[in-house]
């Protein structure tokens, strides 16, 4: 498509020369090419429809990257990279090589830092703000966080640090009543109250105004009138959680007004203290479906923009996760379910409203779900946390801490573990095997199939481990009929090698060697390994172990030291995911890249 | 000693039989006891000074276990240990075999969780009041936390989901002033502000007092004096922090006097919301040592009762490494030092006091140092974040996301790595070589001597690595006289035999060797794994390798697979922490145990 004005844009100095009537024009077009390359790419959607205002007044108002401007979690960032020079390279959103749907400062001066991961945004740029104040450089520091990654602790850590300084650090708390679903918590509600009330400015004209009103008659009023005023600056003006630790608190403010917008960042940016600007936008802003329903087109595949995002009906394995918790939690009122902030995106929409008093979302708060579900545990109930590989990084100590020195039964439902695609770096889930295997007492399953994810819930809820049973993002593939309800599934033939591997790469290696005499050991239990399938292992001469994570402290590397500590002398390989991150592709490009597909791993084992 | 009173107590309920004239002689013999215990066995001492009554007043107005009690960090348990029938074995604290320094379940009913790691009361005493009421049990729970603790994040999440729910949850804040140092960031300001003002409550009638006086001529000030107290309705009665975020707000109250103290805990009983009890004690209080410099008696060793603690005059490996820092920020003004409320701990108050624009002390809040530290390097800074390793698996995440994945070069000085002793299982450092290698673009340093860690902190501060130096809690072994300035030390002997090892364990292994023909292989840089050194070992029969970490993970098994790998055909065995939490004992003794000690490791490879 050609744009009028978008296309003329190659920095943000660019859109400071435009015209409010031209901006408006912008923004129509800012909002027409994210739609048409999200219907095409896939990606997030509704979050960044809600920021194209805000983004266009924070660019007029401040010089990017003088003034570094941090989008928290980075879905919000789309016009952002639109505004500064990355228009032309847009259509490439999300595939191999092309942009990230994510700030990433190997792409641009304009990202300061990567974001990916909610609610680091304050203390990065803080970060950055104090850098420049100890170098003497001029221009601030903005973090654009939205009141959903408010709730996590790492954004409470970077506003109690940042409250107080003398400067013009500024924190935008974009404002759109929702995280990805519903948002959670007494700051969400403080916010919804400050967002209902009239406007800071108002309120203080009002009251000046209503004190003027006061009858001076004496000088027993004119005392009772000052000492009416004082307390009304002690505490008027002190009267919100951001006030109170030591902010201004500047709105709320139309999130989709540019002038407003821009007289209030105005404001900021001259104070001496730093400032909460409260902007409220509308996700989906301007794409009716995605105003509609914000959740459904938070994150997108691709779609018809005519027609909207359609549901499929192939269920995930985060459908089947959920309904099996709904399954057990029908026969055990003992069960919950706990997610963080993403109760469609683990498949517990059903769960929730079911079982209301037994499902619990905390908000972006990985490290208080699962403290709070080892709580639930003490307590006699018995809580699954269902939360993605790569945001349970956030809750490794308190799984160290909280729930494996006191063998604390609860069970953690890690989804998206494995390569999940374009989503990239900071969304892998190459690392939970990894980071969780090293935590004594951890017991870790990881299914290849639905009916085998279905069988380990319900035998988790059944035993008294602190289990984790991790799945991979999507589909299960063709369904092979062998039996995964032992802790490891051995199929023998005639070889002298054997493979042995665990998850949804269990299916290609079966497919890989159906037809050879490899042997195949499937482990369903993966860590502590089972002491059989290592004995069994040990008497190939040679083997290979494949792995869908990062080879580093993996499986496979735990494996391999416990053959040669058991007297193997044959030959041993390990197949996995090797000492780098893994960049945005395709899942099945990056299998084939790791040598994760069914013809590389004939070739690899040498068969046909 | 023979406690007329505390010799009684064998559970809570003879406790609450006492009256106030006994319980204040109760409370003296309780401060003796822990005085006495703590200059034998070492421990928290003015933390557990500052709670006594408070303690007791919670054991007088609530059941313990019925009602759940959370003590958090557990540094301030002592008292709640003392009556909950583990007087008579109070002496054994933090011995081998004996009570723990922090809450733990496994010791009594009294303790529903494991608390050591900062912050984590308010989710985890969340979680089991939840618990309780979907069971329809009565009691409830409560999370005591200092107002140092409250700056983590965690605590925020807990705070924000507990916030505006309908029954009696209660937090304590315990409000000493500061957490171990001082207190940091803008909640301990408006903490601060809380406390020195009147008492809510004479607030509140101050106000009423004041509106009465309103003159009332008409209805225009009728509606004016109506319009006021609605007015103060709105704001004043919710103008903290707490109360913005749902919580009654009780206090402050004075933390050492019983009476008050058990009147506001009532009220908080009986309201049908959580409330904030804020409680405002004196650290070390009873101890005029420990009360004059709270700071220096947080955590000690054995000390003389009537002197107090003394200095001692032998520098540790923190003193070196902020020693280190000092000289090289002289002559780079880029050098930054940043502490989670440990600058004394970790060596940084020379640093603190001769930089203060560059030293930041974050407060209890790792995940926020890591990824401020990140936006300072972004910033041009260099940062080296101190921090100790078991607290450091709170910022995993921002290990990950905010360094890793763009290679942003911080510098990260991992103190209290390995066995630290007494303070048992949460605070050992066995998982900092495992969580930390598994991260790309890490870079991995653990030196064995005081010039060692001089020589790495220098070398990093140069080079553009995502770095971490790690080392021991406390002194230099004896020191050898080799080279440690490449990536690794080879030391070549006649014999088959080779044993790599890396860290403090070299000098043991060193001094086991020096007879023998069995060569050693000292890591300097102990991950990314020295080529070279691989080539070295690979030439072997039998490779030893001694770490000093959990060996899940480790260095060890990293080395064995890269080993074999290169078609390594000797023996390889690991002598490591197996797969489980260390529990407290003298560091000698556990090196005894895992076969660290000298004779251990002559013994386990052959020589003399």
């Amino acid at each position: 498509m050609d744009y009028k004005y978008l296309g003329q844009i190659k920095t943000p100095d660019d859109v400071k020369k435009l015209d409010y009537s031209q901006v408006k024009i912008l923004c129509d077009e800012i909002r027409d090419c994210i739609i048409d390359t999200v219907s095409k790419n896939g990606g997030h959607l509704a979050s960044n429809l809600g920021v194209v205002e805000l983004t266009v007044a924070l660019h007029r108002v401040f010089n990017s990257p003088e003034d570094a401007m941090v989008f928290d979690v980075g879905h919000q960032s789309y016009t952002h990279k639109l505004l500064t020079g990355r228009y032309d390279s847009f259509s490439t959103l999300r595939t191999e090589g092309g942009l990230s749907g994510f700030m990433r400062p190997c792409e641009s001066e304009h990202d300061p830092v990567v974001t990916g991961h909610s609610s680091n945004s304050i203390s990065a740029a803080y970060g950055i703000y104090r850098a420049k104040k100890i170098r003497g450089e001029s221009g601030t520091a903005i973090a654009v966080i939205g009141d959903g990654a408010l709730t996590g602790g790492l954004a409470f850590e970077g506003i109690n640090n940042a409250g107080r300084i003398r400067g013009n650090f500024i924190i935008v708390l974009n404002d759109n009543k929702m995280s990805i679903s519903h948002n959670v918590g007494a700051i969400s509600k403080a916010i919804t109250r400050l967002r209902n009330r009239p406007r800071y400015h108002s309120v203080k004209s009002a009251v000046n105004r209503f004190l003027k009103k006061i009858p001076l008659i004496g000088t027993g009023i004119a005392n009772f009138t000052f000492r009416v005023k004082e307390f009304f600056k002690r505490i008027v003006y002190r009267n919100t959680v951001f006030e109170s630790l030591g902010y201004n608190y500047l709105g709320p403010v139309d999130g989709h007004d540019l002038k407003a917008l821009e007289s209030l960042l105005s404001d900021a940016k001259r104070y001496n203290r730093p400032s909460v600007v409260h902007v409220v936008t509308t996700k989906g802003k301007g794409y009716p479906f995605a105003e509609s329903k914000p959740k459904d087109y938070h994150g997108v595949s691709p779609f018809d923009i005519d027609v909207g995002t359609v549901e499929t009906n192939n269920p995930t394995f985060s459908d089947i996760a959920g309904k099996t918790l709904v399954g057990i939690a029908e026969e055990n009122n003992r069960i919950c379910a706990i997610t963080a902030a993403m109760t469609t995106g683990t498949g517990l929409s059903e769960f929730a409203e079911r079982f209301r008093n037994r499902f619990f979302d905390v908000g972006i708060a990985e490290q208080h779900a699962v403290t709070f579900a080892a709580g639930l545990s003490k307590g006699g109930m018995l809580p699954f946390f269902a939360v993605y590989s790569s945001f349970l990084q956030r809750g490794f100590d308190e799984v160290v801490h909280d729930a494996a020195i006191g063998n604390v039964p609860i069970k953690i439902l890690v989804d998206r573990a494995g390569l999940v695609g374009e989503d990239g770096e900071s969304h892998q889930g190459v690392f939970d095997v990894p980071y969780l295997s090293l935590i004594p007492n951890v017991n870790i399953y990881s299914p290849c199939y639905y009916d085998e994810l279905e069988y380990r819930i319900k035998e988790v809820a059944e035993n008294d481990q602190l289990a984790v049973v991790r799945y991979p993002r999507g589909c299960q593939a063709q369904k092979t009929n062998i039996d995964c309800s032992t802790d490891f599934t051995y199929i023998k033939r005639s070889g002298k090698t054997a493979v042995v591997t665990y998850g949804r790469l269990f299916s290609n290696v079966f497919s890989a060697t159906e037809k050879s005499d490899v042997s195949v050991i499937k482990l369903n239990k993966i860590y502590p390994v089972p002491d059989e399938a290592l004995k069994i292992a040990g008497g190939y001469e040679t083997v290979y172990f494949y792995e869908e994570s990062s080879k580093k402290g993996g499986i496979g590397e735990h494996f391999g030291d416990l053959l040669y500590e058991n007297g193997f002398s044959g030959s041993y390989k390990i197949i996995a995911i090797g000492d780098k991150f893994v960049e945005q592709s395709s899942v099945s490009d990056a299998f084939k890249k790791f040598g994760f597909d069914i013809d590389s791993i004939k070739r690899t084992l040498g068969v046909k």
